[in-house]
């Protein structure tokens, strides 16, 4: 959950022009909004753990933003929708002032949700007004951020009702309509790739968060990367194997974790009638054995590997071997809401799935890289506070726009996490 | 939140006629659904701490209760409305089976607030088709036990939506309306009574819990009781004097409450500009001084007695008071929804207030009365149970129905309990 | 844990003579060292749990009882052994000042165990002094409280230590040698008791706690109480009928303990090789079936009693039951440190082992007598202020002294204590 | 706290000869034990918090290493001095079988110090036995590593016990002799380094710990390293300024431990009359404004060189600058435990005080090296399995024996453990 691109390069970045920037405002926007219509005010209101957050909340914070960093500052005579949502709906920007306890999120009934959409109706019309007129590139630069910052909010949106629905007895859908495709099976093959010392991180003019900056030189040594991520079907041996039950596949804290939690299965699990099931947006449903394992954390994902004689990729492992591959695969597009089986895939002379279906942990803890720097101001409070304790995850889900995937981005949760998309691919040593 | 009625005297009881159930039947559903008339469907799904229930829970739960115990043994034929509802809606009969966790009732956003109203439509419409026949008396009794078990929720509706209201920080009113009166402070005078061994507990053929039986022999010392309340003037002196600061005016368990838990003041109380506010059903406002007292604990009304160099009364103290003065008061029908100041009242030789404004917290652990024997089945697991670590309130409170008042009514709360209207009324020996 | 006697009847008390009170104070002061004997200085030093003290503390806290409200305040030019002492070995005495904090006590490795002696050795040198002279009745009724203080503590010392020793998973003996004498088991009678209204609480010249303050009337129902307590036998038979699996025969909250701490029988007990041992100052046994069972916290009393139909006494009844024994039985004087089969008593007319074996839990809340005034200072803070969330037991057990026990003397812990010798007796209504 | 030894080269390790294993093995057994001279039985039993052990522990825990790894295995007829110590002494290896579990450590009065005394007697004549004749270099390695093992627990044995002393009120010295030197203040220096990339690891032929190794490549860019560490006075200007208030200073995390665990200076640190005074193994002292500030957390490092606009350096970047600079420094031979202010060091081209005076910390998560693998069997356990959570320190303490420190070492803690000699040493980019 980075922040603000900040080009250290010393030439001037194109200004992205207004027209464009305003499309993909209204885009956005209407995404976020077409991703809460299956859902009731109810539905929108809960909150189902401190980690998660109400769907009404999300939709009032992705306004809070605009409002708060666009159109307050830049806007002459901006009226905010009401001055309390500056406290209610801050997330955690400390500068900015107040703000309402994150565990507490679930006890506002009010504003209801009717409200908060007049909220985003208010401030999108503002957005509308501001862009009639070209905007300075600094400006223009935030409300990029913007734009990205509520897609990631998208996701969020996802697996934070994916966790409120698990919670009731009644498993509801999100969407009924399962429309998975059928599978073929891969097996899994390895990558080999060289070692050298080359340039990580962001490069280019187009968007990037703060945290993929700046570009510099990092030595990898020589490794293989396995061609798909591991699969529900492989993660269901390690547990009829023992694996929850055997100490010496563990990291202390992990081992620590599974007996303190009680887990015996990635999260949303169930052992039924002699076979797991697993809760998704489209229900309870069985395993599907071929489909990318998912709700592990970065102690199940280091487990497994270990439990293989493998191990997680570092981060620049992973980006090296995304660098060349075009983007594209399972991503919130294609409706599945859902890891998918590996399709066979036009080139296979590099790792399918990089992209889409779940998210990847690496083994690398989540650092500023040399030279960071975060930006001025509030929206410079987004990453670097973050960097400690938390691990790395590459490529993208089933639950994240498209044009939010990159070969650069990192996106990061503390290892004890469960309620994303979160899987593992295996990688290991040439020696 | 006593439960069933247990007539032990050997005589039968007579059969409540089948018109008298059904009216009071269609008067406490009607009188339930009243009271969630001003709320949404979001603030009827919200549950603000485990101790609290969402409204929409309250409106199911009451509703189970005569699925559950009257329809399903007793009607032919009769369909659930979802047969999931009998675990989702179980209080805590473990006899019952399984039951939703209490402190997960906030996480349940499906059924919606539509469907529960079906659902008590449903149910509604079925206890009509049942009392188109005459009844036995055993199930007549069951009916007359869901109607005050209904009532008891309709006071937890009150104090459970304030609680919640009141950690929204736009502390938003349930009735935005202020229907008070206007003041006439009354000086407290004390009445005093003979010490003697007399009988206590119910004794007449209208309903009464279980835990109101059977009435059995104990022995009273002379003793005096204020003529009212104490009130929030009198508690803001006591804080002032430094109250929450001073050891020695507390129960060991009250002090460590006030460290730990950080009580400077009652509940919903805020000091701002000079004044203490307090937060009510309308909104936030400045204390009334001659108004009684509500929302502190057994613990703070302990304390504030040793202050004054009083006590608490027992609870047979309070009976022996209360037994015949005749009910009336600031009950839930006023509309007042908050404790009123005194009124200087029609017969000055009884103590005023002892009916509505605020529960008074006794100086009784709450037992079993000599003798007690729970009902048999389901409905028995309602009051032996919590006979532990709790103390006995008497009188009802602004919000309790004043049907549901009487001289006998055992209600109880653990010692820290402070969400309800409770308050204090002074008593001190006679030597 | 009671203290201050306070006399309030209008004559004066006779003042015990000098020597009488010498005598008392060197014979307590020598049994709490003859109870630290077996003792290493590592044993004496550490805290097991924040409900328990170290034994160095304990002999530590009984000599500041006698320099702090005796030497300091009556004996002119007395030197305190060490200030700090003041505060470091304060227990709960908030008047007093400042006190260390009781979870804390483990932490403290100096003053060492021989200092503490020295400490001993200088307090009792200087009461020595003292008691040379006449002393005021006042003072010699601080004295006498004094003693009867160290004697609660020499009980704690001994149930301390055996819950640091459980701990241990060496499981060494207090006292290896067990002189336990052959069991003549005894079949449960019954013994009726009419009901009436009676006097309760102390009334003689002889010492008592200001909890069992002022003698007043109750009236007591007609009842039956058993011959003799609930023995390991009988109990074992409740867990092999499932008892700790059925919430039906439970206090909710007593239910909740068992869930929440995992309790599958009582303290100390552990299934091996298919039978039930125990942990007892002597080490390891296989539990005695016609022994008290004992190491139970009230809920499992009033559990156990409900699963046989009948109740725990209340502590009137009990009083009622007690007031004509004459003391006796196996209290610490016996050396056993552990209860001991009914033996078969010379007067079977009254019920056995009432006096001594285990502190029989009875169902009435801790609360004040009618009339009940602490005395005044910080002597006064002992009792009142615990009066809340606790029950009363009577009757001493197998390591209380001799001289401590009788009729009216009420003893308290909060229902899920179990570490102190408490069990039940079994009582039932008359009809 | 890293163990085994894993030499990855092709060639032979050389021999340790007998006779130099022996000395090494007596040397640290002796020091083990002079550290525990001014220690009473009760000092060594006690455990002042969870991440803390008593000392009597470490004596018989490092000594269970020997009777586990060396004599059970590969001496014949060699009797265990006790069979239980096997579970009570072992520290976290799962795979030597049950453990004593951490936080009960403080529980155990027996066995006593003088037989945990006699239990190292046992097993240092067994060793002794043992080395009189020829061992196998696989063994040799794994006595070595018995060695550097209870070198680490020497520390913690100062570490705890000064922890220990803390807690108690009278705030007792270990060592009341206070042999510090005269001050002579030292302008805080740069030193810069150019960008590389570089071997880093553990190279030679003597000892060092699996997680020093493999030998591998990375690449630096050019930085800067202070001359000296921060110190007491730099840190306090950090305190006058507000920086424990000041949440634009703090990762997110440590924000959330300076409010959650009130910190507001150092560990051990008290503000009286108008100074800062802090707890030394030699009793409380004010402290000293030119020696290096310890006791610190990871999260306090952070926001110090936030706040004077530096960072923490990567443990690459402290090697790099170790690398060539000779060991010494004020470490435990010194007798000073406590940091020493700068003395003006031979040669000024290096920065002073890299080894002893203050662990440092870096910004470098405590990872494993690329190609990393552990030792096999239970000693394995060692290292690996906590590279999670934990940051790198480097450099050694004024309580670390002279002998462990090398450039290489990497020493790890959670970001927020303060009971450590832990302290900071600044870096910045050069651009």
């Amino acid at each position: 959950m980075p922040v603000s691109r900040t080009d250290r390069s010393s030439k001037p970045r194109a200004v992205t022009t207004r027209n464009t920037l305003l499309a993909s405002f209204e885009l956005v926007r209407a995404q976020t909004e077409k991703l809460a219509l299956p859902l009731s005010a109810e539905d929108c209101a809960l909150q189902s753990m401190p980690d998660a957050s109400p769907v009404k909340w999300h939709l009032a914070h992705t306004t809070w933003f605009f409002e708060t960093f666009v159109l307050a500052p830049h806007m002459p005579g901006y009226a905010a929708y009401d001055p309390a949502f500056r406290v209610l709906f801050n997330s955690y920007y400390e500068t900015v002032g107040d703000k309402h306890p994150r565990p507490e999120r679930g006890l506002i009934s009010r504003p209801d949700l009717a409200t908060v959409h007049e909220y985003r109706a208010h401030v999108d019309h503002a957005m509308r007004e501001l862009l009639k007129h070209d905007v300075a590139s600094d400006l223009a630069a935030v409300i990029e951020l913007g734009v990205n910052h509520e897609q990631q909010h998208q996701e969020l949106i996802l697996t934070d009702v994916k966790h409120l629905f698990s919670r009731n007895p009644a498993k509801p859908a999100y969407q009924p309509r399962w429309p998975l495709l059928p599978v073929r099976p891969e097996p899994l093959r390895w990558h080999g790739y060289a070692g050298r010392l080359d340039w990580f991180g962001h490069r280019d003019r187009r968007f990037a968060f703060d945290n993929e900056l700046p570009s510099h030189q990092a030595f990898v040594a020589p490794f293989e990367l396995a061609s798909r991520p591991v699969t529900h079907g492989e993660f269901a041996e390690f547990i009829t194997d023992g694996g929850y039950d055997r100490p010496e596949l563990w990291l202390s804290l992990g081992f620590d974790a599974v007996r303190t939690l009680g887990w015996r299965s990635p999260l949303y699990w169930e052992y039924r009638d002699d076979a797991w099931w697993t809760f998704t947006l489209h229900g309870m449903t069985e395993i599907d054995p071929h489909a990318p394992v998912c709700h592990i954390s970065y102690f199940e994902a280091d487990a497994y590997a270990r439990w293989v004689g493998a191990r997680l990729p570092t981060e620049f492992e992973w980006e090296m071997a995304a660098r060349d591959v075009p983007p594209g695969g399972n991503d919130v597009a294609t409706g599945a809401l859902h890891p998918l089986p590996a399709m066979g895939q036009a080139d296979a002379s590099v790792p399918g799935q990089l992209y889409g279906d779940v998210w990847e942990w690496t083994s690398s803890s989540y650092a500023p890289y040399p030279g960071y720097r975060p930006a001025a101001g509030a929206i410079g409070e987004y990453n670097g506070k973050f960097m400690c304790n938390q691990y790395v995850l590459r490529g993208g889900s089933c639950v994240t726009p498209a044009s939010h995937i990159r070969a650069t981005y990192r996106n990061f949760f503390p290892p004890e996490a469960r309620w994303q998309f979160s899987g593992l691919r295996l990688a290991r040593d040439i020696r």
